[in-house]
């Protein structure tokens, strides 16, 4: 498995790897890809920490950092990190307090003992910022916005400093803004994708991107954990593929203790993801107010009854949930908890280092790319 | 393009291509594909007339015909079907019945004058009996049930015949029991195909199935529609395509007179595909009580809205919204009709005839299959 973007990013095979976790992205890079790391939950610290760990484990080898960025808007600039979260905070409405507090109680989602953390939980521009300004002192050959076009003055220091930029699109209109932005590549989010998807299905939307933007590069994401599906996404006129399911059964996912403390995971999240099925995720609204695919669970089903308040818009959404998911994660409750998982999760049912999950992949698309030469057109 | 399921069935190339419409089934097959004429909202005596009108244009050439028919159960075997219909229609709630009345008011469906047709619509076991009575009488080449299995006496009865069975799948564990009860071709139908749909994506789906019931040939049906998406189908393991949007663009699909009244199209249809995008679709159950990807209309938003009574199970949703949809098609409401459409209707932006597009997809399939062979791993 080889194409053009293999010589754009100094990389063997053209499998990019998100991960929010530091061993599985410096996996994923020294085995030739480009391991990716997403760092929207880490505070400035924890970035700093993880990507000099990376740093570290990669030596030259190329690594990427994904960013969870929403537009600056005239509500969020003229305000201080601090009081832009109070402000939004106080907006939430009471009943949907008062549904999360009952959910708290019905899951016996206890407080944390000797809590003296401040929660955090909201993805907004400033917060991105932060964390970029301490991505930008590390070395990545790759910084990619999950949420929208990267702002341009971030783009015009990725073009000075050769890094080159990315972003996620769930429709071709999105990708096409991205590429009159200056993105260098387009990463096409399908409706199967775990996290934030939008709904139009890989088939469709990698045909409907590639050809929308040619001839900007195209990654597929969206059920990219085998040779086969790698190979459907480059018929389909991706350059390459994106892959974020395919490393939640890797061994170096928790499996191995993380380099920072910022990443704590469950130690049971891994027989979830292998259980799963391709019908056990959920496109669902109450992490973070926009859609995305997680393992479906009682709390998922909750937000989802009759008695359920709906979800607010981000950043309020994830605002809201942000003590919940903090106790979730202290009490290890994988059972409830966030657990970002694409349709492609139902064929993941063996543990297997990231290393050998490429190899695999990339043999398997040799060996489907072979065989396709003998369905062409013409005598037998 | 080429695979074994050519020799199988006798045809140059595996694309299936479904449509009610005889017109564009007869064009399929006369361009080396296999048309597969859906029959379910025909009278029987309407089965006769298309596939005699079909075996005249098509020859020797083979062709299928795709019908909709759900398990016999205890609740229905034993009434005649007159005597089911009265039984259904009286478990229909008031409520239900008013909101559609408020409904056919809202949306100005006037009764159709002079009207003396007794209403169907009903999707029952007895009703796609009667319509297989008469396919029987004919000489299909594929028989195939959009929904679930087709009974033993009729899978028997057509291995006698030499008539190969297929039934739809959105679940691998839908494919293995077609398998097991003696089906001879899988059809693998993902979320973003039109009409009835799982919420599975192709990119999973396809490769799950083709897995689970190898070496059983599988079709691959969702986003059909060019040499791209089938490139990708039969990376992902399916031997052929069953492709339906496809031909609601062609100049066969209403474009020409049907040869019978039982199809009467709307004469503005054609331009609402040509116009809509990839999003401009959307999985409803208003139509026959189960998710089916149509146009989404101001019609399929309003069983959304808060006022809505929801949707009753099969065949009830059915029955309760006949008389709606027979005065759609009277007066010509495509702007809310029953518009069945894939996500690829978005890619479908030209009126050309339906060998033309089986010409297209194959020489597409050729010279992407082509170009694959570059992107293999080695030296350049």
């Amino acid at each position: 498995m080889h194409t053009p973007l293999c010589e754009l990013f100094g990389i063997d095979h053209p499998i990019f790897g998100f991960s929010p976790s530091p061993p599985v992205v410096a996996a994923i890079s020294n085995a030739g890809g480009m391991g990716v790391l997403g760092v929207a939950a880490m505070t400035p610290e924890g970035v700093d920490e993880a990507l000099s760990w990376i740093e570290d484990q990669v030596g030259e080898r190329p690594y990427g950092v994904d960013v969870i960025m929403p537009a600056l808007t005239a509500e969020t600039a003229a305000v201080d990190t601090e009081q832009l979260a109070a402000e939004l905070r106080a907006r939430i409405p009471n009943e949907n307090r008062e549904f999360v507090d009952d959910l708290m109680d019905r899951f016996a989602l206890e407080p944390i003992p000797d809590d003296n953390m401040t929660p955090g939980g909201m993805l907004t521009h400033l917060a991105a910022r932060s964390q970029l300004d301490t991505v930008l002192q590390h070395s990545p050959a790759f910084l990619v916005n999950a949420l929208g076009t990267l702002p341009a003055d971030i783009i015009e220091t990725c073009r000075q400093r050769g890094i080159r930029t990315g972003s996620l699109a769930g429709k071709a209109k999105h990708a096409v803004a991205h590429r009159d932005a200056g993105i260098d590549v387009v990463i096409s989010t399908s409706y199967e994708a775990a996290g934030h998807t939008g709904d139009i299905a890989g088939m469709v939307l990698h045909a409907e991107i590639a050809n929308a933007v040619a001839p900007l590069p195209v990654l597929a994401s969206g059920a990219m954990a085998t040779g086969r599906q790698a190979a459907a996404a480059i018929a389909l006129g991706a350059q390459g593929v994106w892959a974020g399911s395919a490393w939640l059964t890797s061994d170096e996912w928790i499996g191995r203790p993380p380099p920072t403390a910022m990443f704590p995971g469950w130690t049971d999240a891994k027989q979830a993801y292998l259980d799963a099925t391709s019908s056990d995720t959920v496109r669902t609204r109450w992490a973070t107010g926009k859609p995305a695919r997680l393992l479906r669970t009682p709390w998922s089903d909750a937000w989802e009854a009759s008695d359920s308040p709906g979800y607010l818009p981000m950043p309020l959404q994830g605002a809201l949930v942000t003590e919940a998911q903090r106790r979730m994660g202290h009490w290890n409750r994988s059972d409830i908890g966030f657990m970002p998982a694409g349709q492609v999760i139902g064929m993941l049912n063996e543990i297997k280092p990231a290393g050998r999950i490429i190899a695999e992949m990339v043999r398997e698309y040799d060996e489907v790319v072979a065989s396709l030469a003998n369905t062409t057109t013409g005598p037998r």
